[in-house]
C-alpha cells in the first residue's frame, strides 16, 4: 500500500509541481490561489499513478478523506504537457445505489438516477471495458443497466465508493502505458518514459433543484484572437455537454437574438464568470477556456485550459498580453513557436470545411489553393492569361516548367522530397506545393490524374491543394486567409529589436523582392540570377548562346540578354535600397535550358533554324550523369566566361543605374560552386576588369564586394585559401548537406522516412542542418575564413536558413546573417530573437521556463 | 665583356658542375677522369650562355686560347637533363679558306674542302637561318658555296674564327630562349627559368688520310636490356653520320655474314671500344651509348650518352648493375620510374611499326590490341565465342557493357575520361581503354564509325587500339609482348623487401585474384562483390530479385544467387589464401542491372513474363536525378536488407569451407557509402546474426573482420564515431574525391582538360590525390579513427592506391597498406619501396640525389 502522503490535496500553498503532478494539476492551484471557485481536488503524482498502474493499491480510504462526507468524484488526466493527451474524464465516481437515494433528496430522484445512470455507464465502457451497444435497452433505468452489467460480467457493479475509485484509478493509469497512447505523445515530443498525474475532485452538479447546469467559457475568437466572449452553457447538464449540446438544449453565452443567453438569463453568473476571466488572464498570464458549473445557482470553476487558437489569434493574444503590460515583450516573442508563423503567412482550408482527400504527399510548401488542374507548364500558363486559376501537376518539375510554375496557383509532384525543385521553388513563390505524392498516376497523354483511391480527375476539373498538411482534396474549399495583420507585424517589429543576427531574403525576381520587403528582410541574401532566365523571351535567347558556334556568337546572343538582366537587377536594388542585395552569378548546368521531351526540341529547332537531329545531338552532348556534380556553377564561369562577363556588367550597369537615383548600392557579386582558390582568382580578375570598364565607360565611381558561395566540402576545407580574394562567404548547405553525405536530395526520398523512422538520420539533414557533420564543416570554414579575414562576413543561404535549430547553429559560429525564403524571413526574425532572448551575449546555457514563475505553458 | 673564367676547360680537378655547366659536361669529366681519350673541351655555363642570347659578346679569343693552335671546334648543347632537348650540334666551326689549306696538307684536300663545305652549309642553316635548299647547285663546291651565301645574305661569310665561334655560341644561346623549346622541355619537367650550358670542343676528324672514320656503339639491346655490343662505324665520316648512313657505306660493329665489320677490319679498336665501354659501365654505373671518332689510326671518345632503352630493358640494365654490385639493389630500385613498368606489363604497339591513327583520345587504359569492332555487348560476346578478337566501341560504357568488355580485347568509347566507367573496368581486366575519343562518331545503327578525318569503319573492320598513348589505329599492328621476366620479378622482389607499407590488390572475380597473385599482392583491398553478377544467368537472378514484390519474394531470388556468390568467394579465398579478402557489400544503385534500351525492357519483360510497360514503369521508378548521390551503397543494405543477408552468408560459409581445406580464412566484410556510424550499427547487427546461423548450422567456428568504406565527407568527419564499431576503414577516394569537390568522375572530362591547362586544378584530382582537400580529410579521419582505436586498419582502395605520390601520402598519414587495380600492384610496390630508401623512419627531407656521387643521372 502506498503511502497517502502522495496525495496532494491542492491548496495555495501545497508542494504541487507540474513535472511531478502534471499541467492540470498546476493549473488548478493557480485558479485557486486567485480566489476562484474550485471544488477540493486533490493531486495524484506520477509515481503514484505509475504504481497504480503496476498493480499497488493507493490509500484510497486516506484519499476520500480528503472530500470528507460528500462522496462523489470526477477523475481527470493531468500530464506534464496537454498535448500529450492522457485517458478520458470520469464523472460521478461513487454513484452507488445509497448514494443515488441520499442526492436524490438533494437533486431530485430524476437527476440522482441519471447520474448514477452516467457513472454506471461510463464505468463499464472506461473502467470494465465494455460496448456501449449494451446499454441499448429500451426505457434504461439504473436497475436495468446494473442488470445489464452483471450479465455480461458475471460481477455486481461495485458499490464500494473506494473499489469504484480504485478501480478508475487503476484503469486510467493503465490506458496511459498502452503503446499506441505511447506513441501517440512522443509524436508530440513526451519523453519515453513520460508519466501521467490524475486529479480528483469534488463534484459539483449541474443538474438538480435550482439554477444548475455547465458550461464552458472564453474571452477570445479562437480564429482571431480579438477579445470576445465565446461558448455555450446548457441547464442541467455536467462536464463539457455544453460543448456538444444542439442549439436547441443549450444557450448562448453573450445576448443572441437567436437564442436564450446566459448575460440576459443570468447576468450576475454571466458578469461573474467575464471577472474571473479577467483574473485569469491576468494571474495565468493567459487566455483561458474555463469549465463551469451552476450548482443551484453557485458557481463552481472546475478546470481551465489555454483557449483553444490559430497561430494568427496566438499572435494577437500574446501582443495583446504583452501590449496590457501583463507579460514583458520578451515573454511574448518567446511565447510564439516560430515554425507556427508559416500558417499565417498563407491561405489555408478552413478548419470547418470537410475534406474529401484523394491523394496524399509530402506537404512540401505551406498555404493551399483551389484551381483546375493543368498538365504541363504552357497549359498553365494559358490559364492565367484568362484569368483562371490553376494547379499544376507534373511527375517531377525542372526548370522547364518554372513558368508555368509561376502562372499557377499550386503545384502538385509525384515524385520529389521536401527539397526537390518543385518544393524549392514553390516555397520561393509561396506557392502551395504537394510533393511526392506518389500515389497518383498521371497520364500525361490522355491528360487525366487517377487518385489514390482510383477516381480520376482530367485537365479543367477543380481541385484543392493543402500544402500545409500535404493533402489533396476534391472540389473547391471554403479558406481562412492569411493572417500578417497588425500584430503580426507589431510581434516582429519587437522580435528585430531583440534580436541580433541577421535575417535577409533569397529573392530571384523583383517580385521576389517585393515579397522579401513586404517581410522586412534585411537585403536579399541569394539571388539565383539564372530564374531569370525563364522567362519565354529569355529562355529563346539563352538557348542561342547555348547553341552559338564559338565564343563570339555566344557573346553576341548574351549580349540581347543584357538589358534584360539589368532592368531585373536595377529594380532589385531600387526596391531593396540602400539593404544590400547579393547576386549569385549563374549556376545550373546549360541542359537544364533545354527542351527535354521531343515536342520541345522540334520547337527549338524551329527556332533556331537546326534540324531537331542537330538540336537533339547538343542536348545529349550536354546531357549528364550527375548533374549535381557536372558542369555548373564556376565552372562554367571559367571555361564559358562569357556568361559572367554578361552578368558582371549588368550588375554594374545597374547598380550605377539606380545609384544615380540617390540610394547608394553597393552589389555583391557571389561565385558559385567554388572548390579551388585558382578558380576565385580568374572569375575575379574578369569581373573586377568588368567593372572596370563599367566605371570607365559611365564616368561613375561604383562600389561592389565579391564573394564566394561555400558548398563543396572542399571550399570550405580551403577557405582560408579562399578568403584571400573574397570579402564574404555564403554557405549554400543544400548543396553542401549532399556532398557530405553524398545524398542526393532529389533522390533521397526513395529512403528518408525509412531513415529516419529507424533513427539511422535523426532527422532529415535537408530539413534540420546536420551540425555533426555539415555542421562541423561550417565550423572550420568559419574559423579559418576569419583567421585569414577578420571582418568577412559569413552567412547561410541555404533553405536551412529559415529553420529556427539551424539559425541558433549559425548564431554559436558568429555568423553575421540568415537567408531564407521571403515566406521563412518572418520565422528566422522571430527564431533569431529568441535566441538573443534565451542565450544573450556569451551565455551557453540553455534556457529553461523557470517551474514557478507564473507563466503557464499549458 | 664576360670575364673569360665563365669558360672552363674540363680536367679531372675542374670545378664542373651539372647544375651550372650541364648534365654533358658533367658528363665529359667523368670519362676524362676514367681515363676515355676525350679531345680538349672547354664549359659554359649557363650564366655564360643567357649572357651571350642577351647580345653580350663573350671573351673568344680566350676561349680559343684553350685549343691552342687547333682551330677546329664542335659546340653542343649541356641541359641538366638530358631530356630537355636543346639546339642541335654544330661542328667544324673554324673552317675558313686559310683553314682549309692547312688541313688539306694533313687531311688530303679532298677531305678538307668537304669539312669546310659542311660547316658552311650548318652555319647557313642553323647560324644564319637561311634554306638549305639554297645549296642544290649542279657540283657544288666550296667556292660556289660561299657565293650562295654572299648571294643569299649580301654579306660574306665570315672568315674570321672568333667570328663564327661567336655567332654560333649566340645562335644556339637564343635557340633556347625560343617559346616552343621553352613548353617542350617544361613539358618534360624543366623549371620555366632552366639554362642550358654549352661544350666547346676540338674536332677530331673523322675525315682524311689513314684509317678515319666515326661510329657509335652500346653494349646493350635497347628492347631486351641483354648485353650485346650494338652499333655502327662509318669511314670518312664524322659525328653521328654512321647512324644514318645505308648498309653500303656503313659497318657492322660486330662480326657479320651481312658485311664487313669493325670487329673483323680493326680488331684492337673494337677490342679498346669494348674495353672503354666496361669501364664506362663501372666507373658511370650505367649502360652508355659512346660516340668516337678514329682520326689515321688514333681514338678519341667525343661523347657519351646513356644508352636507349625500353622500360623492359631499363630494368633489366639495373638489375645486372646491382647484380655486378656495380650499385646497390636500393640504386636499382630507384633508378626506375614506377610508372614506367606499366609499360611492361602490357603488349604494346612495336616501336618500329608505321602508325596510321584515325582518331585520339584519353590514354585510359595501358597496353595495345589488334581486333575486329563490333558495336555493343552482345557482338563482343558472339566473336569471343567464335574465338575472334575484337574491340568493343561504345559512345560510354555502363554496367550492362561488363559482359562485352570482358569478351573484347580492348575498349574505345566517345565519352568518360580518366576515371569514367569504362577506364575504370578496363583497368581492372587489363585491357587497353582509349576514352573520350569524342572526334569519333558512332552510327549504332548503321554500326560504323567515322574518324576524325572522315574516313569511315564498319563493324567488322580490323583496328589496332593504342591505351598507351591514347591512339586509334587503322589494321593491325606488329606488338611487342609484356617484358615481366625475371630482371623484372627480381627488382620487384627487392622492393618487397625495403618497403614498409602493404599493397593489396583490388579484384573483384576469381580471375582478378590470379592476376593480382601473379602480381605478389598481398591479399585483396577491395572485391566489388556485385561485380560478380554481370554473369549471363546471374544478372538475370538479380533482376527478378529487383522485381520481386515483396521481402519475401526477394529473399527467394537472392537465395538462388547464393550459391554463386559462395563460389566465386570460396574460390578466391582459395587463391589467395593465407592473405586477407576484403569484400566490399553490393554498392552500385539497382538500376545499374536494368536494361535501359527499348530492346533490351523487351526482353526482360519476356524474361520476367510482365508486360514491357510495367517494366518500363519499374526502371522509370527506380532511376536517379544524380545516381551517384542515390540509393546505393549501405542505404540499399537498410531499406532492403536481403541483399546483404544473402551476400552475408555467401562470404561466411565460403570461408568455412575454404578454411576446411588447411588455409585460415579471415574474410573482411566492408559497409560502403557510410555517412552516419547508426548505419554500420544497423548493417551489423544482421552481418553478426547471420554469422552466428552460418556457425550454428555448420558447426564450425569463424572469424572476421568487419569494416567501413569511407568515401563521404562526412564518414570521414565521423570517423570516430565509426570505428567504434568497425576494425578497418579503407577510404574510397574517388568517391571521396566526387564529393569533396562536388565533381562527378563521369562528367568532369567535359572542363579537367581546362581547368588542368589554367592551372585551376594543378593536377586531375582523380589522378593524383589532393592532399590539401581530400586528404585533409583522410587525415582527420585516420586520426579520429586512430585516437578512438589504436589498431584501426586504414587503407586506400581508391585508384589512387597504385599512384606514387598518393601512396607517399598515405605512408605519411601512417596507413598500413593501399590497394589498387592489378595491373597496378607493381608500380605501387616499386613506388612504396623507394619511399622507405628516401625517407626511412622519422625522416622528413626529401631525399635528392647528391650532385657528384658518381651515378649519372643523364
Amino acid at each position: 500500500m502506498l503511502d497517502h502522503l502522495n496525495f496532494e490535496l491542492i491548496t495555495p500553498t501545497a508542494a504541487v509541481h507540474r513535472k511531478l503532478h502534471g499541467a492540470r494539476a498546476k493549473c488548478l492551484q493557480r485558479l485557486i490561489r486567485l480566489g476562484m471557485p474550485v471544488p477540493d481536488t486533490v493531486a495524484l503524482s506520477a509515481a503514484t499513478v505509475r504504481a497504480i498502474a503496476g498493480g499497488q493499491q493507493p490509500d484510497t480510504k486516506a484519499l476520500l478523506e480528503h472530500f470528507g462526507s460528500w462522496p462523489v468524484l470526477s477523475v481527470r488526466a493531468s500530464p506534464v504537457m496537454p498535448d500529450w493527451g492522457g485517458p478520458g474524464t470520469i464523472l460521478n465516481i461513487g454513484m452507488n445505489r445509497t448514494n443515488e437515494a441520499f442526492f436524490a433528496s438533494r437533486l431530485g430522484s430524476t437527476a440522482a438516477a441519471a447520474l448514477h445512470l452516467k457513472f454506471i455507464r461510463s464505468y463499464a465502457v472506461d473502467v470494465a471495458r465494455l460496448d456501449d451497444e449494451m446499454f441499448d435497452i429500451p426505457n434504461l433505468t439504473v436497475e436495468n443497466a446494473l442488470s445489464a452489467y452483471e450479465d455480461e460480467t458475471d460481477e455486481a457493479f461495485p458499490q464500494d465508493v473506494e473499489v469504484q475509485l480504485f478501480n478508475v484509478l487503476k484503469s486510467m493509469a493503465r490506458a496511459w502505458e498502452g503503446t499506441s497512447a505511447r506513441l501517440l505523445r512522443m509524436s508530440k515530443g513526451a519523453p519515453e518514459d513520460a508519466g501521467l498525474g490524475l486529479v480528483v475532485q469534488r463534484m459539483a452538479f449541474g443538474m438538480g433543484k435550482g439554477e444548475s447546469g455547465s458550461g464552458v467559457i472564453q474571452f477570445i475568437n479562437s480564429d482571431s484572437g480579438d477579445a470576445q466572449e465565446v461558448g455555450r452553457y446548457k441547464p442541467q447538464s455536467q462536464g463539457r455537454d455544453a460543448l456538444s449540446g444542439g442549439e436547441n438544449d443549450t444557450m448562448f453565452l453573450t445576448q443572441d437574438k437567436r437564442g436564450p443567453s446566459l448575460q440576459e438569463s443570468k447576468p450576475d453568473v454571466f458578469n461573474e464568470l467575464c471577472r474571473l476571466g479577467e483574473v485569469s488572464r491576468t494571474g495565468l498570464r493567459e487566455e483561458m477556456q474555463i469549465e463551469f458549473t451552476l450548482e443551484g445557482g453557485k458557481l463552481f470553476i472546475l478546470d481551465a485550459v489555454n483557449a483553444p487558437r490559430s497561430a494568427r489569434a496566438e499572435v494577437a493574444v500574446v501582443t495583446s498580453l504583452a501590449n496590457d503590460e501583463i507579460i514583458s515583450r520578451e515573454d511574448a516573442v518567446l511565447r510564439i513557436e516560430p515554425r507556427a508563423l508559416s500558417e499565417l503567412l498563407h491561405q489555408q482550408v478552413s478548419p470547418k470545411a470537410k475534406r474529401d482527400v484523394f491523394a496524399r504527399g509530402i506537404a512540401a510548401s505551406p498555404g493551399a489553393a483551389t484551381g483546375k488542374l493543368v498538365f504541363d507548364s504552357f497549359a498553365a500558363q494559358t490559364a492565367a492569361a484568362q484569368g483562371e486559376a490553376c494547379i499544376l501537376v507534373r511527375r517531377e518539375t525542372s526548370p522547364e516548367d518554372v513558368r508555368g510554375m509561376h502562372a499557377a496557383r499550386g503545384i502538385l509532384t509525384e515524385r520529389g522530397g521536401a527539397n526537390g525543385h518543385a518544393a524549392v521553388i514553390a516555397r520561393g513563390l509561396g506557392l502551395p506545393c504537394v510533393a511526392g505524392a506518389t500515389d497518383i498516376d498521371i497520364n500525361t497523354k490522355a491528360r487525366t490524374m487517377r487518385g489514390a483511391d482510383g477516381r480520376v480527375f482530367s485537365e479543367g476539373d477543380v481541385i484543392t491543394l493543402d500544402g500545409t498538411k500535404g493533402q489533396v482534396l476534391v472540389g473547391a474549399m471554403p479558406m481562412v486567409e492569411a493572417g500578417i495583420g497588425g500584430a503580426f507585424r507589431e510581434l516582429l517589429t519587437w522580435a528585430d529589436e531583440m534580436r541580433d543576427i541577421g535575417v535577409r531574403a533569397n529573392a530571384d525576381t523583383p517580385e521576389d523582392a517585393e515579397v522579401a520587403s513586404l517581410f522586412n528582410a534585411e537585403g536579399i541574401g541569394l539571388c539565383r540570377t539564372e530564374h531569370m532566365f525563364f522567362g519565354e523571351d529569355r529562355l529563346t535567347v539563352l538557348r542561342e548562346a547555348i547553341f552559338a558556334e564559338d565564343a563570339e556568337d555566344r557573346a553576341a546572343a548574351l549580349s540581347r540578354l543584357l538589358p534584360m538582366q539589368r532592368a531585373d537587377f536595377r529594380d532589385m536594388f531600387r526596391i531593396m535600397a540602400p539593404r544590400p542585395v547579393c547576386l549569385r552569378l549563374f549556376d545550373p548546368p546549360l541542359h537544364e535550358f533545354l527542351p527535354s521531351t521531343r515536342a520541345g526540341i522540334v520547337e527549338l529547332a524551329d527556332a533556331l533554324d537546326m534540324s531537331a537531329r542537330e538540336v537533339q545531338a547538343r542536348v545529349d552532348d550536354l546531357s549528364e550523369v550527375n548533374p549535381m556534380l557536372g558542369m555548373r556553377g564556376v565552372r562554367l564561369g571559367i571555361t564559358v566566361p562569357e556568361i559572367y562577363d554578361m552578368q558582371a556588367r549588368a550588375i554594374f550597369e545597374a547598380a550605377i543605374e539606380a545609384s544615380s537615383e540617390g540610394a547608394v548600392v553597393v552589389p555583391e557579386v557571389m561565385i558559385p560552386l567554388v572548390s579551388a582558390k585558382r578558380e576565385v582568382e580568374i572569375v575575379k580578375s574578369r569581373i573586377d576588369a568588368v567593372a572596370a570598364d563599367v566605371m570607365s565607360e559611365t564616368g561613375k565611381t561604383l562600389e561592389y564586394r565579391l564573394g564566394v558561395m561555400v558548398e563543396t566540402p572542399r571550399a570550405a576545407l580551403r577557405a582560408g585559401d579562399i578568403a584571400t580574394h573574397a570579402s564574404f562567404l555564403s554557405f549554400g548547405t543544400n548543396d553542401m548537406t549532399q556532398m557530405t553525405y553524398g545524398l542526393s536530395r532529389d533522390d533521397a526520398g526513395r529512403f528518408m522516412s525509412t531513415y529516419v523512422n529507424q533513427g539511422v538520420f535523426p532527422e532529415d539533414p535537408f530539413l534540420a542542418l546536420d551540425q555533426d557533420g555539415v555542421g562541423e564543416l561550417l565550423a572550420l570554414a568559419s574559423e579559418r575564413g576569419r583567421h585569414v579575414r577578420a571582418k568577412l562576413t559569413l552567412s547561410v543561404c541555404g533553405e536551412h536558413g529559415g529553420d529556427p535549430d539551424s539559425i541558433e547553429f549559425c548564431r554559436s559560429l558568429g555568423m553575421d546573417y540568415v537567408s531564407c525564403s521571403p515566406y521563412r524571413v518572418p520565422i528566422a526574425r522571430l527564431a533569431a530573437a529568441q535566441l538573443a532572448i534565451r542565450k544573450p551575449l556569451e551565455e551557453d546555457d540553455v534556457y529553461e521556463f523557470p517551474e514557478d514563475d507564473g507563466f503557464v505553458p499549458l
